[in-house]
């Protein structure tokens, strides 16, 4: 509220918890903030479908979808959250699973890391699309110019990698990306903390997640993030029709601060849409992920 | 050499290669040294099987057959070196795959990551396996009492993960683990790195390598490991009959040092030999994974 004059925040939850929120701000900002009272939460330990009934996650997103408020931002169970934003807002055309998508401060700039829990079993086609997504989202989000996108796996020679990494490999090769970008091959890990091989690392939501998390704790234990900004603690959820940010289970206060920040950053470049249209833009895959899949 | 007065090396490679390092030795210490000349190598982008051939990785893992070395270091091929050592040497009973164990070095003591690259393609029971061969490593290579062992997931509450970490948690909490550790379920990537809720963290050989080397990434942009160490640049392979380490790919000097202080060690404590029969003594699999397991 402080850092930005122009926000609004519309509060979906407790009453008291609102309460003690509002009344650390002062009289001006506390003109910029409404509250929607909602008491049943959808708990981590709660299956995601939970989402499915009346509950802050659902209510938040029907005030998106109802054009009450432009962008949600949720710390809750993130399954909750991508499950209740694509029931309530609606998927893009040809995206099965909306990606989670996060952003890591590298030595030469951003590294767009797809998928960070959006899609746990990703095939190759849900790794095709991360790979258009990623470079559509450097593109508008980043304003990176001609975004080299790069596959995660155990080694950046071809044929490196597991079943899933070595079919999707060829796949990616011969997948249309927009925003100028272009397919770089196989990158590591060290390339999503360091990032010099590419703008964006593709890979599937259980991966991307245990290593933004391992990245997060080497920084913890190096004694604090580099100058340059530390593991992100907030994620864009992209594939669903509306501006939409997952922050950290584990969020702190200026955790929350940074995805409210996140949240109107994208929806003022109209990211969301713009993303959708470019991927409108580029060849849907014909076959879409099965269970039989090879991953 | 010049920290470990009882080592005794036996170079395979090139005799010019071995010439340049042994010429930068005192007289004492080359008296420690023997060379066994070999001109083919597997390089980092051929197949593994290219090791069944004549070559420096076959021709070291036939020295430690032969009783000629107690212990095989390779730099090179990762999977050429599984696929040498387990064709030379054989593997215990009951593992189909060798693993590759590291160990981070972490807030409250050592953190035993298993696998890091030996099986790409895990299933449930080779991730039970896994759960045993680290426990059983946590005991003999470092000494930790009744280890506590966890599951890599994308969150610690039951039911979080892909199919294969949901598939194997149940699987993993039955299985029987030597020297008195215990399964204590799901934990994330935060606890690789800074490590308080488990001394052993099981996951497949992909993950487990692109989380290493994103942790090294995150030292190397934080200007350096923490006091208490960074990421291992050197792993053990376990499940054949002989002590073998492997190092990082592109390791520097002091990186082959630690791999060969960690062939030393392990060989010191009989660790190979140990760990194989405390694998014999918890129950097989009786239904190892194949190609239909869910992952």
């Amino acid at each position: 509220m402080r850092s930005d004059p122009d926000l609004h925040l519309l509060l979906v939850g407790p009453t008291e918890v609102a309460d003690g929120l509002i009344a650390a701000l002062d009289p001006e900002q506390r003109a910029r903030v409404t509250v929607r009272p909602v008491r049943t939460a959808v708990g981590m330990a709660d299956h995601p479908t939970a989402a499915r009934a009346e509950s802050t996650v659902r209510s938040a997103v029907n005030a998106v979808r109802d054009g009450i408020a432009d962008a949600l931002v949720s710390a809750g169970s993130t399954g909750a959250t991508v499950t209740a934003a694509a029931l309530g807002l609606g998927r893009w055309t040809g995206v099965r699973r909306p990606a989670l998508v996060a952003t890591l401060p590298a030595v030469a700039g951003p590294v767009v890391l797809v998928d960070v829990g959006g899609s746990l079993d990703a095939g190759t086609a849900a790794l095709a699309r991360h790979a258009v997504l990623g470079a559509a989202y450097a593109a508008v989000a980043h304003a990176v110019a001609a975004p080299r996108v790069g596959l995660l796996s155990v080694g950046t020679e071809t044929g490196k990698g597991d079943r899933l990494r070595r079919a999707a490999d060829p796949v990616l090769a011969a997948t249309p990306l927009p925003c100028g970008a272009r397919y770089v091959g196989l990158v590591e890990g060290y390339d999503v903390s360091v990032g010099t091989r590419a703008d964006v690392v593709v890979t599937d939501g259980f991966t991307g997640n245990v290593l933004l998390k391992a990245i997060e704790g080497a920084y913890a234990m190096a004694g604090g993030p580099p100058a340059s900004g530390g593991a992100p603690r907030a994620a864009a959820l992209l594939g669903v029709a509306g501006t939409v940010v997952v922050c950290h289970g584990a969020a702190r206060p200026d955790d929350v601060a940074s995805g409210i920040a996140l949240a109107a950053h994208l929806w003022r470049r109209d990211a969301a849409h713009t993303v959708s249209t470019l991927l409108d833009g580029v060849p849907h895959d014909p076959a879409p992920d099965t269970e039989t899949t090879p991953r």
